[in-house]
């Protein structure tokens, strides 16, 4: 295999016509005009992406891609390692914030293994796409090769192309994957490394401060890797070119993609680098509280639809915001009009 | 009856025992501490209202109270009254955008006749109370008598004892109601009526200030209306003093309140003063883009769920929100701990 990626064309979807459709749609519901506000924006986002003035949601599908980090070796998380594989147990036996939360939304969920330093037995939900036992150490050399990183890329388009349904949710696990997030956003955005760097599952200012040395560090020993790939294959993670691939080939599907927080930003960041017209089929499902995740929204041009302080991850931002989603089309498909419920028009000013 | 309505004790429901229990509940939870933000603190929230450690709401009730406002001839709003009763037979048939979140949400929907200036024949769904065909026009004497008052406080605390499960969202429908809510903000809260005084449905610039002139005339006619049940009387409308009794049953049944905007907010607003610890039972589910309404949730202390510019009322933000208040029970009824799930706790620091 080449060590660059086959990656799809990902035209503009801009239809001003649908636009203009969806808004009239909308501005005949019973209800003022822009009453339902963030919810029409919404609705009309929808449409586009799915190319309608009738949107509906169908199967929706939460990919949870998980894999190590060699960085966590230099003390970047509050977390030991083992804790991937051992949640990557938890979300397949129903018991993590995800598993609970897509389960209540009926959203399906698939963990993949796309680099977990853990050998696991077959499972019903879990697609093995190890590419190996994590990533090299980023403060060493890249974290991995082109030839890894392109396929982790193709793996992550080949889970997705398996996938039913019209919309993608997107999550991840790996300890010490805001690091390699952290570095994406401060290499794409041009953004100095502090102000994308948090405290991650919970570090206290002096590991927040030892964090920051260390991506400081690996920053510079990457400096040349500036280009979207390079910058991914130099910082990593497994998981996060995996959710590079799903998230171009769900935009070549013309599925609605649902980000999550950070770390599955930083995957968006990547995608939106080499395709910049995937934005158009992306939703941010909310602004998170790790630092970073704001600037992150900013430079994407993305307005969230949840602020709750979250920080967890695994998708489970994604899965809150899904029923939010599923309002904006029921809103277009099951309100009424004022013409057809026979209710009266504001009054001429 | 007597013009004075009778009021139940509302307990203060403080218990630093129970939200240790709760809180260390969360904190044995598979995720690092506080990462689900919002949701973490309104699951102690729920605890705290529903008295217990495992908090599970059950058969949720819609209330959307609706009545006239004889102020709407004073031009307050943008639309025609006739839009209030047209509205009622939209929510029956269910294509109101409230109809359609309580459907997705399985939030069963009851729409209330306080005072629709039209008579309904009977519809299920639909409950009887009216008081009068709207309230009188507030700018030229009380919008209701003690005695309406009264009566619709009662009618509420029925109604709402009338209703199974655990949990109250509550919502309005009343062409001319955010002129009431903002008139009674501004006493209550002792803020100037500019401050409280939105677009409502859609008012352009010159409907705001003659809006605003007309506010402003009335709270001066009714400069002694001062006391809570007072203000209530010499504003209106019947739906908020309907909403007022239903509030205060709900808080003395134990049930959970969710608020809606700024008309629903208004009835808080007056419960709150009756009886102070109502609040402990109040969810906010969003802020609403009316003009006051953030002023309204910082003087009852409440921090909304939601922010999604949406101003359209009938219990629609509550209905959009309900599905966090099932996530913050599901986290702590299904979510494995570290313990139970086998998953590392964090390295020392």
């Amino acid at each position: 295999m080449s060590t660059l990626p086959e990656l799809p064309d990902i035209p503009d979807l801009r239809d001003d016509a649908l636009a203009a459709r969806l808004q009239l749609r909308l501005d005949g519901k019973t209800k003022p005009q822009g009453a339902l506000g963030e919810l029409e924006a919404l609705a009309v986002r929808l449409g586009l992406a799915l190319g309608t003035d009738a949107p509906r949601l169908a199967h929706p599908q939460l990919l949870v891609c998980a894999a190590d980090h060699g960085l966590a070796a230099r003390g970047v998380s509050a977390y030991p390692p083992d804790v991937t594989w051992q949640m990557v147990h938890n979300f397949l036996a129903g018991g993590a914030a995800v598993s609970v939360l897509a389960r209540q939304h009926g959203v399906a969920l698939t963990v993949v293994d796309c680099g977990v330093r853990h050998d696991f037995t077959p499972h019903p939900g879990l697609v093995m796409r190890k590419i190996a036992h994590g990533t090299a150490d980023a403060s060493a050399g890249p974290a991995m090769s082109g030839a890894e990183c392109a396929r982790a890329i193709a793996n992550g388009r080949e889970v997705v192309h398996a996938l039913p349904g019209n919309a993608l949710l997107i999550g991840e696990m790996g300890i010490g994957n805001s690091s390699a997030a952290s570095l994406l956003l401060a290499r794409l955005a041009g953004l100095d490394i502090d102000a994308c760097t948090g405290h991650g599952t919970g570090l206290d200012a002096a590991g927040l401060a030892r964090k920051r040395a260390v991506l400081r560090e690996v920053l510079a020993r990457h400096a040349d890797a500036r280009a979207p790939l390079a910058a991914l294959a130099a910082f990593g993670g497994f998981e996060i070119a995996t959710l590079v691939g799903a998230v171009l080939q769900a935009a070549e599907e013309r599925r609605v993609i649902v980000l999550d927080g950070f770390i599955s930003g930083a995957a968006v960041l990547v995608a939106h680098a080499l395709r910049p017209h995937v934005l158009q089929r992306c939703i941010a499902s909310h602004e998170s509280a790790e630092h970073g995740h704001a600037a992150m929204l900013r430079h994407l041009g993305l307005e969230p639809l949840l602020r709750l302080r979250m920080r967890l991850g695994e998708g489970s931002g994604a899965a809150v915001a899904w029923p939010l989603l599923e309002s904006a089309c029921r809103i277009l498909d099951e309100m009424a009009s004022f013409d057809s419920a026979g209710v009266s028009q504001r009054s001429k000013p």
